[in-house]
């Protein structure tokens, strides 16, 4: 999943004041907001390692999904997870149909690894199938909502 | 930004075992599966509650413009955090595309925010000139990438 792979964590040229209000603001007003833009950043990077590790999960989901050959769409849990983060929105004072916007974007993505996961999955089939003869095909099976 | 509060966090129906496989799938893979699901419904939780913590570093940045009538959007900023949120998704082997998609996605929702931010200081600008005479309107200052 990773275009490249980063060896050198000390090659970090982001400048977390960069802006192009610089200079042109009262320097107590521009000071609060990067005073504020600072938690943005921390949030920002733990928001990207935790969506990395649930497109692991997901990714495991996949994987066996694709073993057990099991559909690809389990309507009965994402009702469900919908209707809870929904709830937990309300009490985090989000706005739930967001969060709701939000489960569909990030399933957006993992149907798309999961089609990606199905293809390699249905590729060394058919490469057992050249080996050991014709048998009746089956779709591969992908999840949508893990 | 909550549609109802919440005062019974007892009140929660939600079935962590919710499935239309229920019953067809093998127990142990089911039970594998439902492994995986937990960990999926934990990481959710954590994205909800931490969206929401950024939701409200935004709102603070969207006052903080509209009261200094700063301008809405901020390029060298945001062209410092798709770098930096490319470069954090690397390392954290998720597709540095996605990142980047998903911050575009945020940014559609802090928009809206800030138009409606914008808006009630508008609607108080307003409020204010009818008490005080007519004065040369301004538009609303919002910020697209906080």
């Amino acid at each position: 999943m990773t275009e490249q792979n980063q060896t050198h964590p000390d090659d970090d040229s982001y400048d977390p004041g960069a802006s192009s209000l610089a200079g042109q603001v009262d320097p107590a007003v521009m000071a609060e907001l990067l005073s504020i833009r600072s938690s943005i950043d921390n949030i920002d990077a733990t928001l990207v390692y935790l969506l990395a590790e649930r497109f692991k999960a997901t990714q495991k989901v996949g994987f066996l999904k694709a073993t057990h050959k099991l559909p690809a769409g389990d309507p009965g849990r994402e009702t469900a997870q919908i209707a809870r983060l929904r709830r937990l929105a309300a009490e985090a004072h989000l706005d739930p149909a967001f969060a709701e916007k939000f489960l569909n974007f990030i399933i957006g993505e993992v149907i798309r690894h999961h089609e990606a996961i199905a293809e390699d999955h249905e590729a060394a089939l058919a490469a057992d199938t050249r080996a050991a003869g014709p048998v009746p095909g089956t779709g591969p099976a992908v999840s949508a909502t893990a």
